[in-house]
């Protein structure tokens, strides 16, 4: 099958209009006229997910970060970013990115992911779009029973890949959780929609002192932090898994057993 | 002793002119002709800290990181931080922030202080002011011994105040470390400065994914992430003593003993 | 009755979604949950309003022009607006501010009392909003019986309170006027808007030499120029006996008797 | 005499590069190739100064204020400053501005003959140019003898052309006044600077409300009012006498009698 | 006739209201209440063209481009366009500009008049304006007969005035082309209307290096190139000949034949 | 010898720091370990002109044109400029451009090369660098004898290669030009400085009519209009002779013999 088909296919899934204005969806390279055989999906174009691209002959890496966010002059082998399009090119496969059009798909996207993997019911858009409210960032929606934080905590951990950061909790260990809003990557900006939405917690990622501290003196939502690569996972296997389905099995789909996230040890606490 | 002598002493220390365009440092609240009789220090102006101002009858509160950092057209009881200001009028206590110009000051702010916590010999700043190479941010300095990056995260761990997040590294973890970064707070755009002084770890705190990963790409320092409370409390017992020094102990000095790291509970890992 | 109650009626009367996005209005200082049992308004929150405002015991002054319309990082005392937020916190006192709310408010703001006080019948905004006509910047209305341009002066000068500056007008003394635009405090800019609706004559304050030389040049309505402050003081006991009324009595309102125009003498012509 | 020539002197003593970067001084309209006998001086170029350009036979209109300050994409003669236009050309008159420039010339400037008819001694620049001390914005100088500020505004009015809004002061009236300092036209900016030099009272115009209100809370010079056009007119006489003597008499000079402060009545106070 | 109808009439078929937000149209300069018995058209005010207007007694010059579209602060004589603006009023005559306004007028602007000149059947704009599908910039139409790009280039060649550069064309030589796009002036910006459009040939002028190389990459019409005052000069004609039947022939008109490209010679090719 | 040593060779000549802040110079794609035994040299990266490189085996094209002078976020094959960097990857042959600093290099740079190769005598930057005054932006020289605008534009047209539009001259054909000014590429910015120099005529390319008119109004240099292409072809054997010798004729280099102006055709004139 052509990539060109498998781009339509993707892109039917995670409409590039989705995207912020400042994004870099689509395809970064290859070529939409040569045959597409079999698909990884992984959260970061690393080396060493290239390696894996290569060693397990995929044509075609599917990601949710894009490569080059910052628009590039040239794609020299002696830049890191370059080298990987260099091995990518050379090995006949491609790479296509769906980032924030995926976070905001409908069905299959990263959030629905995310909020499906920790069991919430009726999960709507934190941040619905104009055009579909059913589309849009972030999630909230219902825990099937009340939990404490400390309690809803360990469910995260369970339920997410294991991060040597793990999980953790900013409010009162005891506060029941019962609403739970969620966005996968850098949701720290979605606090206030979660508070107008009535979450008891929201969970994301890449929080930092000063809002968490500052939402630690008000009324509002509890906070729970996971690493980056964590919260984004959950869509690897969905997004393959669909894929495989619209492409009635033409092509081969296969998820990154990488752990992408940078951190490689903790200690204390 | 009046607050405006006591001011005077600080501002010797921790001259405003160091301060960020930005930044908002310098007395928040309090009258400079009222007489000051003890001051309490803490990282962060918040709800319990003042609570603690109060409740040990402190006339001064001297902060690292601003109250009001974005600026405000009143200070209503019915706002968090306006009701922060009524309760320290009423209680005759002023609140004084020492922040960026406490970032870069030379000898006992709180850049040198984390890295005499840590031992660093040879601290000089990462980024040095133009007027005076002993000033700037960060710092950068040599180990007694070299240890493996994960000796290092046991020794920060030690060294730094306890917190539910502990401490991460990024890299190998039997890497050498010699050369050791620092910076207190938000450091994460030091890290070519680090690079460029042949750091092979540079320690801060909130660091984000992307930058992270990018650095787990190429040749450069490993990194060590700590809660951003934990990096910057070292300065507090260091500048109470200088102070009660300054001012030939006719002030008693006191450090909050207050955790004012939001994280309250982990999970996993 | 607690000042939340207050600032209800207030804001019921002077609606904060009517100010301009620069503007600074609301509550400055003071406690929504604590007692007032008498209002004291004025133009200016100044020095010796602050004094009358302790003097007389007054619970809430009620300003029309901002303390803070530059936002500030803190209110130390030995900064002059600082120290009458400590007088007024101290004394238990809060700071209410309508301003350009008050200008624009349909009923019993700003420029509705100066059409009031001058006669004016018909009057209705010069410069509506786009929600509702009935409120905006400026008033233009007529005259009951025509007169020159010099009785003019003399009518606006029995009707509005002595000032040092008195009455300037621009234009043939002789010139009848028969429709009449005014807008309370540094209403220059809408000259356009007064001639766009057949005025004989512009009544404002703060007019510069330019815009009145090149008006001068023109067709178009004269000009009458008084101080900013006696454009807005018949708004005093407006707003004063609307909230008196709008809380059945409960408060004792007061109206403010210092002339804050900060002129203070004149010699020649 | 070539206008060219007349242009070259007036060039000498109001260096165009003197003047503010959005200002719009030298030839408005004429051909430096005709021949110029007599000049007329004023501040404004008003319809009656044209008139009085054409009923006198001048050749060239000096003035202080630009024609066409904001920059024009024709000079239709149904648009007043183009009418004028229209009527210098086929009058064979031209038009020459110096405003900034001639506000900052060090000897026989603007600024310089306000404070020369105020008699003050020691007169230098409140805002000195780098490149000269002697020139700049503004000047500040000694009264022979000190007078309290009443009697001051009594001989500014004696001093300055008389208008229908007089001086007005702000401050105790008894105030005793030694230095002071002048800004000739809208010069409310320079309160500052005013300041820093000792100044007890500041004389300039178009003073709006809220400057002086705000003065008038600290300490500081008072602050003087006077009509934009009384305090330029000083500088017509000298600017005029300087032309004459710097060619030797070879064009005829004179200064507009016409009153361009646009107030014509005063009522009230 | 006043001038004011001939104004009339020309924005009757050039409505101000089509021009760009950046440009400078209508009367540069005249007088509204002047009688006009004689007016020339032209593509640029130029000095050799106000000879013409002042030689052959015009009372009124109408060009396509303006004099001022970089707006004065003056119009002297010894600035190129402030001579020919002193040598039309003194000789009594108007200038009035009809730039982007006849670029996009519907019936008888500068793109209709091109494509007329050049035959094309069923012309309408490439770039409608959203109130009138019938106005905008540029014209794309058919060919009666299909002819190759080197026979268009011909065909140009013979339609419009001769110019040194003459026509040049950009794609294979031998490409039929049947629908052709056309834009007066500087129209390389139209260059996806035209593709999108279905054109096989864009005309215009002013087309650089870049633009037309990168065009030469891709799939997309051919490109010719004429002299900017080619392109323009077929309205001169239409505008006169409509403006004498609108005043029912009581202005008498003119279109000046005086060639205002500015290149003078050729060598090579 | 690696591409790297190629690379440093090229940057000794045409130091990058030369370049504008909004160029983009350098290598675009290619691997610096990677070797190269033969460079082709051409204005513009075209696909006719890759072509040529994969033809003859090439392993670097240097162009003074940039490929992606527009930063992308990716180069997929299904885009004309992505599709040259896949078949340059997979033909294993790098990209390498040097533009402005090629423009502006002080001894065998583009602008130096052209006033070499129509023969101009001491021959110096028209707009100097401030480091170095042998390096900048355009060249003014001296022709060996005087001769005519018309024979100057004869004399172009035999020195430069032939292009469809040839050499088009504004001016008096008559005129006597001693002193040249050229500038190759779009050098239409630099009339200013070529008239500053005494330059009786300034040879460039990309002139549009606006400027052109103006010139052609005031006095001051004519000017000559190329095509883009020729005006920078000189420098093409220049710097492929200078590669060869600074590496010692280690690689083999050759100029590409393709015309990259994309002008095909000419009528008319």
């Amino acid at each position: 099958m052509p990539l060109r088909e498998v781009i339509a296919a993707l892109d039917a899934r995670y409409d590039p209009a989705l995207a912020e204005s400042w994004d870099a969806v689509g395809l970064v390279c290859g070529d939409p006229d040569e045959p597409v055989g079999r698909v990884l999906f992984a959260v970061d174009p690393t080396t060493a997910v290239v390696d894996e691209v290569i060693g397990t002959g995929a044509d075609l890496l599917v990601t949710h970060h894009p490569l080059l966010l910052t628009p590039v002059h040239g794609v020299p082998a002696d830049d890191l970013k370059g080298r990987l399009v260099h091995r990518l090119i050379r090995a006949g496969a491609g790479l296509f990115v769906a980032h924030t059009n995926a976070d905001r798909a409908p069905g299959s996207g990263v959030n629905a992911a995310l909020a499906d993997v920790l069991g919430l019911l009726d999960a709507r858009p934190l941040e619905p779009t104009t055009a579909d409210p059913r589309a849009g960032l972030g999630r909230v929606g219902e825990l099937p029973e009340p939990m404490t934080l400390s309690a809803f905590a360990g469910h995260v951990a369970a339920a997410l890949p294991t991060t040597v950061g793990g999980v953790r909790a900013a409010g009162d260990p005891d506060r029941v959780i019962r609403r739970v809003a969620v966005c996968g990557g850098s949701g720290g900006s979605l606090l206030a929609a979660a508070a107008a939405a009535g979450a008891d917690v929201l969970l994301t990622s890449d929080l930092k002192h000063h809002p968490v501290s500052d939402a630690g003196e008000v009324d509002g939502p509890a906070l729970c932090d996971v690493a980056h690569y964590a919260s984004e996972w959950p869509w690897l296997p969905v997004a393959a898994d669909r894929l495989s389905r619209d492409l009635a099995g033409q092509v081969e789909v296969a998820v990154s057993q990488l752990r992408t996230d940078p951190w490689t040890w903790r200690a204390g606490a």
